[in-house]
């Protein structure tokens, strides 16, 4: 067989390796893992790799919590060999005083985190491991450290450089199908009929982000419409009984939905690249595509309306419509930035607010969030990298000439929100 | 087509991005640095990453020096920051302290390498930039600490768990064959038909790790020849008119060569996890296989026996398997361990000294180096973990009863060697 | 990228090569037809042959049928020539000829058939445009020399060697899969999740003979259940709350349903190679499978059982079970063979009637058709080919003690069914 | 592993499977044949089938031709048998009858090599086979009928339908590649280095079309040049030292090769398929590309400037590049067609001559065949269908008007050829 059909194989073949299976690992995993920081070659060192992360796998939540304490408190950073270290380096800078400044640097864990991700399929166990952490963190304030240590390292494994960007379609495979199922944030899938009208019609695409140490797993993906003209009604676009447009036909590609897939992976942002890369595939395959943008929801539009007392704007459409206008350009949190979080992350990509819609998310939850309106962030090729240098530095909302009008003529609010309360 | 095909048509597809072709990059690589280490968006991130693996590949190499020697002065860690980071989380242990304290104790410059890691084919070009860090590095004590910075970065990028093991064989493609004529190291392949002779017939095998970030390129490989027996030449091994075995009849798998393909990967080891998984790998698919046994030159063998008058005895082939016997088990540098590299890769593996020849190697460099003798290190997979576990802990060359009574039989030198002078 | 991932890439992107979409072929089929039999380009020819296949495509069942009679009339054998070619042949054997009554010898339509399928994606449409034929052929005699014309050729485009035997899984793309669950025949597949519980366990199996030309059409495939013994129950088989063994330990492959996908290749038969190879597979996979059998049907049964006014014995096992080994072992048809289909095609095979069990199939269909009785039928491998032997030389069915014993206790029935009557 | 990379597997493995190795098989092919033509179960017949071509394959060539003439005379057509048939047809056309005419009509060894062909890895054997039948039939007029049979099959097995067109590069398996060095049969490829340049660069390209039944066997194969401007010389057109041109930048495509593989599938044309296919994709990759032409041999010029005495013209270019013109578009042969075979191919395919080029081939082959001169045929996508149309029909040789001004111009040669005489 070729070889690249081998690295298919073989990056394959990973997830066939069971894990643990039946017999019980019965050293205690404090033990392992200081032997597994003490053991000198490699060869020990990937048993015992692997040793640590059945041992894991067995253990209830109260265990993972305590070990994960222990890492924290046992395997950190030693504060006198990083001063010893520091004043060494500040004498005399070589080698040998950087290295020893280095290795002091870092506490003991992230080198097990390290030996840990030798063993195939680790890294997919690491990623739970944090997703467990991070579960557990919150009631517990010793373990953020450790947190950062995994963020870290995750940042650098997970570095653009090594994603590879894949469509997922009709003809993906059914297990990775069912996770896409699983992890759909925005409109839920509701079945494989569901899924199959998002990924089968030619004017439907989606694309995820994948690692190849993690082959079955998506990262993230946004699903994708191809239309004709911007649309202003997520119920609309993914009507049951439609008639799919001739890719080449279309003239827009709307991003309507992007789901984060590993609660493990929080943190490391892989978002805007994504969008970025699809907009630029999509140019390639189909150069009559003129406009990138999205139909995104505002989710919380509704808590803001509350706050100042003007949800009784939701039911007109007119005054809800330019209550989001100026909701997104206008109203912004502690940090002037605009509260709504989907905003904030369109805009940081570069996108501008190109218009807004009233009635355009009829579902309960479209409802309950933002009274059924919805907004069009524009991805602008040519304007992507001003839009988003101004939005970075002097936090300027850019928005068509439509929305401004819009937010000028929305009434103001007798109570003035909080700043930062609503949204975050 | 399907998802896993489409993950090896986005990996292969990634060397065809061409990267400088023409037009020159205007801007100075430190103006580039600085800004990509300033920007705040992924998107000017990307291209300012890409402008500075452009304009570094159009440099030569006293301009590459200068930027290294800027990488190493200007973007070194600040020592007060850290000093001060250190004292806060000495004060209070909490998320905030601990985020300081792991900013403020790496270098401005492992950041940017994780940076400019982002555009897809950095990661090869990074490690070509390593290397030519390594050549400069001896004459320049100031870059020492920034290539303790890449081998950093690098251990934690090409950990084994993210390598993938691939057969390398007639059938793969020009393109990375071509390499492994390049980079043999051991014996030299001096055509294609010399290559197709070594991995066509069925009692031939190899094997490589690579990376899924570089999937053109080979990081270490190793070439097997499967025989009835434990072989004592390597002439005859790599004899042009041979018959050859049947895979199924083969008892004994001779690990003959193994070479490093990425000098800007030095320091970072494959070799012990590359040897262990052939054998299992073999072992899974020739059930036969009972013997795993290397063909190793002893390249330090002729300077130790220069260095104690010893030199005729390569004339008296009874003499010089017994002085190779002794040297190989007897003789220490001054850290305790073997002389030869060679040796000591292959004990620190678990691997036990098993047999030496004369006569085994009669090209003009085997003559040059070792008189022509040749050792035959066995991996056991029962005593793999013992053998090493030994070696690591009491320097103990494990070697079989015979080879222990031909080191004892050795001609003691008049001249005793300093200790570590040869091999190292 | 590799060739033979160009191989896999090119075979899959036939798929996407759309057939007529909007424009309507405004020259009639005959013409096109005979157009496409006089040009003597093969360009020309291919853009013949591809508006043929759209006019059809575009055609209602009335027009079918007309343009199949025009085949059947219009393209038929040249008997004349056919004569005067055979008076050549006798006074001369040479290379003209033997080449005229060759020519002679084909109806013209099967040389059009040859040249339609020269466009890519052809050959299914081919098997589609059989399966209407079939449809018509039994309201009209003319048709039943086009279908041996059509027969024919797709024996020996279906040759065995250009079948590929591939496994479908939980891996396998979402677009075969929905096939499997609508042309699984013989016990339903009720839902995505019902499909998953067949193909995700490791202890089942699916497998499916494929043709390049169609590589998204499965052709045949069959289920298997890997357990420890032989069972005796389809629901049980089937149930939704099971523990999966693991595939290591089981010691028997139970083959239970084999469907066959496609109308238009009915008579070409796959069957008996499929489960041949299926077993070769298996068996170098999992060693410790040491019997090969079939959990099958008995579809005839209760027909037999009420012509020969025995049907109140299905209420009882015991009657039953004697009962259908009686049927199976003892009862033929007018050639002297098994009265029941399934039975003749796994006895054709070289399988032998390994044991009866009544209540094994409880579903409506399996009550209705064999009062709820199955039948193991046993591959064992060192005695296929003796079976088969026997049973296609001497129509012996061979079967084990057991049943023959059961076979033997049967009650007789009063009334002797007509000679094959039931099943055929 | 997904569905389709478990297709490409299969395929590649089908190589693996070793026919005949040692043992010999005892029983005479005549016997395994006629047994394999009884056969009544597939199972049988595969073992029977895989026998035969064990036989065949250990036999030398006197008992090969002896197998072809019994194949010739005893398993050739049954006379009687079929006019039989053919008058129970002409009573009664039915299904029946019509099954006996089509059986009678075809000798049993069709039926013979059908069966042959259901071995995994069969198909490329009986192309050998048939190879072996085209070396002996010359001298043994009994064979020609056989050879019309193998014709007759694989006119259907290789029908451009199944063929896969694949592109050959330096990232192709090198096994397929030292296929492509063997098989070049117009500019001999001498070393790897030169094929390397051949497929390497961005401004060269191959293709070839492939059998799924023998995926490691070209069946034909083009190379291609992109230029700027159509070449006048195959020197420079292959220098070893030129600036690659970059792909987008080249205006033209030159197909300056094209070489059949299998001498088995002689009188099977894929050569217009392919040039047609290969014009598509390159249009649809490269836009920039106007212009595809061909720079060709012209294999029978000398022989008719000897023949008709103007040999002398050829040591003056403008007179050589006259009659080479002159030679194409006038000099015909007793078919009313040009005689050279090279002119009469691209005709056909609807190419038309664009120019004629003297010491265009300096090498001894070309000097010795045409005195050094090509032609450029050009095929312009929209003049292949009328150009076909007008070759075919009324043997009309299209030409740039400045090549019908050079014929007009060329000498008339003293002693005219006798026609048909030279070429063929």
């Amino acid at each position: 067989m070729s070889l690249l059909a081998d690295l298919l194989t073989t990056l394959s073949a990973r997830r066939a390796v069971p894990f643990t299976r039946g017999t019980r690992e019965p050293t205690p995993i404090k033990a392992l893992c200081s032997e597994l920081m003490t053991s000198r070659g490699e060869i020990s060192a990937a048993t015992l790799a692997r040793q640590v992360l059945e041992k894991y796998a067995q253990m209830g939540d109260k265990a993972r919590k305590a070990f994960f304490v222990y890492l924290a408190e046992s395997m950190d950073l030693d504060k006198d060999a990083l001063r010893a270290a520091l004043d060494a380096y500040a004498d005399s800078h070589d080698r040998r005083t950087y290295g020893r400044l280095m290795e002091a640097a870092q506490p003991t864990r992230q080198e097990l985190i390290r030996r840990l991700n030798q063993v195939p399929g680790a890294t997919g166990r690491l990623v739970e491991m944090r997703a467990d952490l991070l579960r557990f963190a919150p009631e517990d304030p010793r373990l953020a450290p450790l947190d950062l240590d995994f963020r870290h390292l995750f940042a650098s494994w997970f570095n653009r450089g090594f994603l590879v960007l894949l469509p997922i379609n009709w003809e993906s495979p059914a297990h990775v199908l069912e996770k896409i199922i699983a992890y759909e944030a925005v409109h839920a899938i509701h079945s494989w009929e569901d899924l199959r009208r998002r990924l089968a019609p030619e004017d439907r695409r989606c694309f995820a982000f994948f690692h190849p140490a993690m082959p079955d797993e998506p990262l993230i993906f946004v699903e994708v419409a191809l239309t004709r003209g911007v649309p202003g009604s997520i119920q609309e676009l993914l009507a049951e009984q439609r008639a799919p447009l001739r890719a080449a036909e279309a003239n827009t590609a709307v991003f309507y939905s992007i789901s984060n897939c590993q609660a493990g992976l929080a943190g490391i942002s892989f978002g805007n690249s994504l969008i970025k890369t699809v907009v630029a595939d999509l140019s390639r395959e189909l150069p009559n595509l003129k406009t990138f943008v999205t139909l995104s929801p505002i989710p919380t539009l509704m808590a803001w309306l509350k706050e100042t007392a003007q949800e009784n704007a939701a039911a007109d459409p007119a005054a809800l419509r330019a209550l989001a206008a100026r909701y997104l350009t206008e109203v912004k949190n502690d940090r002037g930035l605009p509260c709504d979080p989907v905003a904030r992350f369109h805009l940081t990509n570069g996108a501008l607010v190109h218009d807004v819609h009233p009635a355009a998310d009829l579902s309960d939850n479209g409802l309950a969030q933002s009274g059924g309106a919805m907004v069009n962030y524009l991805y602008d090729p040519n304007r992507i990298g001003p839009n988003h240098e101004r939005f970075v530095t002097d936090k300027t909302v850019v928005a068509t000439r439509d929305v401004r009008g819009l937010a000028r003529q929305a009434p103001r609010p007798a109570i003035p929100a909080a700043a930062g309360q609503a949204g975050t």
